[in-house]
């Protein structure tokens, strides 16, 4: 039975980097050593870390002027560190409050003494406008580009006076952004980089001073000048993220899988939108292209469908616990054969549960 | 060509963890799924998890007055991390002074406001006294029972009136200790444990409390309470840890691995002690059993015997850039073939580059 993982994240990864992986296990480039063994400090390792950053750094259109980071800690560790570094100018700061995730990184920069935290919006009806008073100089506006709950994303990301903090965990490289319009953007590699354990963040270097009062590995400062290995860094998840920025260049990059990513979602929602079953409640501009909420409105005939998928070898459609129903991430990795057999499932599903 | 991995870490991991990590890369028992795309939140996940805590605390008799944790950051993050949750009562800690990494700890817990930090001792010498003056309580007095650059270890850990802390980086697991001796053990994972990416907290319960100022992946208490899983933790190494510590248990455990680490420092250590050309000055009761550092007094020689040993597939033997000379890390993993092809390239080296 072919699997497909419409997993949040960790999620699906590209097959031919898992062959890759798997190939090589036992002898990293030639070494007769594994990449779990590798030194930190050795040339295989610095090697293999630079052209990860080029590739990545060519996927983006990412220059010099920024910094790149690979980083422990998730995305969790990144909340409280972009408010430890970027706020040394006005010790003031704006978040958008556009669902669930938004608000945990407005949590972790609320508990930092001193600083002022303002909250912009409310995610209880449509996304917030990305937007702040202009007359009050902040260190940053922050905004999630992608609500990986609620299913929503900020396809356009209007010019701001303020400078601009995404988190981007669950839409890098889904979808074209201009760097050059963030002062700092972050992910957590579980969704669209690679495995777990590892955060990315992609920061303008003049907005980076050495900050001696932290943890040595939360100051931004120091870890670019230390090349993300002051200590020793998750190296595998360095080098599983290489092989899926080498797999998306070969792809296209990133217009080319935005393109998929576009035709897949639209298979999805102009489904969703014509059943007489399954209906999802977005508005049409701010859909997601990764991450599909859609319900039947009942929680029985939800937990059934869940179930019947999974059967079937469609596993990890249960939505978050905080929101229930479905949900669909089809990260970068999906193919488009397991949109397919999703939809399939649901006419099937809908045929026999009286959609009509 | 054989190539035997003497690194200080990331270093070597046993062959058959390697090809069983390899072996099911495509599919984590039997779901079709790598490990690499499983969601935390799913049961194949918490399973496993619960697996790899129970073997580890199989191996290390750890009962459930302590809290284990896998955590993100490696050992520095920790550093930080201890001197934040454990000070709550007197404010005091103090460090025993016995190498490199004692002293980045100690200036980690320096960066606390309000934290009184003293220095016991100097790793000038042999290694200082673990003690602390008896009238004045400390929240914990901190050890480092390996110096991974010194090649130096506490083999036995006198009783304390003072709770006790440890970082057992480099030799966790690799001889017995006895945990209730101490309220903390921490390590980074990428030298017994299993690769790089993650540290190992054990921690006693009733020493945590909850830290709602601090980052919540920093709070010991809130990540007890979230099994390790209170954001996408590093999945694929606790996966890896597991399959290492499943490793040692059938090996027979940490006392069977403490005979076979005894046996091979003991072939090194008494090559050394009676060679004309290489020497070792550490006290013999001080010896490192995972950590072990040798030269021959002369750099250049030193340089040679290391890209010669290279040469042969002997690999990372050159010490720490701090003290230079040479440093074999016999983590458990290195088979005793490796330790004796070590030896025998030293012979030769000898023989050619006139000890006598």
């Amino acid at each position: 039975m072919t699997v497909y993982n419409f997993s949040a994240g960790p999620g699906v990864l590209p097959a031919t980097v898992l062959d890759q992986i798997q190939t090589e296990m036992k002898s990293f480039n030639g070494s007769q050593m594994s990449i779990l063994e590798i030194s930190h400090r050795s040339k295989q390792y610095e090697e293999m870390e630079l052209e990860a950053e080029k590739d990545f750094r060519d996927l983006m259109n990412i220059d010099d002027s920024y910094a790149v980071l690979f980083l422990h800690g998730g995305g969790t560790l990144q909340f409280t560190n972009i408010a430890l570094n970027l706020t040394d100018k006005y010790h003031h700061v704006a978040y958008v409050d556009s669902g669930h995730w938004a608000q945990k990184a407005m949590e972790a920069a609320q508990k930092i003494d001193g600083l002022q935290v303002d909250r912009i919006g409310s995610s209880d009806n449509n996304l917030p406008k990305i937007s702040a008073p202009d007359d009050d100089p902040l260190d940053y506006l922050h905004i999630t580009t992608n609500n990986t709950i609620e299913g929503t994303t900020y396809h356009q990301i209007p010019n701001s006076t303020q400078p601009l903090v995404a988190d981007m965990s669950s839409n890098i490289m889904a979808q074209p952004y201009d760097v050059n319009q963030f002062d700092l953007i972050y992910a957590g590699a579980q969704k669209n980089i690679g495995p777990a354990g590892m955060a990315v963040v992609i920061v303008k270097r003049d907005r980076l001073t050495s900050h001696p009062e932290l943890s040595e590995i939360m100051d931004y400062w120091l870890e670019d000048q230390k090349h993300s290995a002051l200590n020793t860094p998750p190296v595998f998840c360095i080098y599983a993220a290489g092989l899926v920025f080498k797999w998306l260049k070969k792809f296209g990059g990133v217009p080319a899988i935005y393109q998929q990513n576009l035709e897949q979602a639209k298979l999805l929602y102009d489904y969703v939108d014509n059943s007489k079953l399954f209906n999802n409640s977005v508005a049409k501009d701010e859909r997601s292209l990764t991450n599909l909420v859609f319900g039947t409105g009942n929680k029985q005939l939800d937990q059934q469908f869940i179930a019947d998928a999974a059967d079937k070898g469609l596993v990890n459609l249960a939505g978050h616990r905080l929101v229930g129903g479905m949900r669909a991430s089809l990260y970068n990795a999906m193919p488009t054969a397991g949109v397919k057999a999703l939809i399939n499932q649901m006419k099937q599903f809908e045929m026999n549960h009286g959609g009509f």
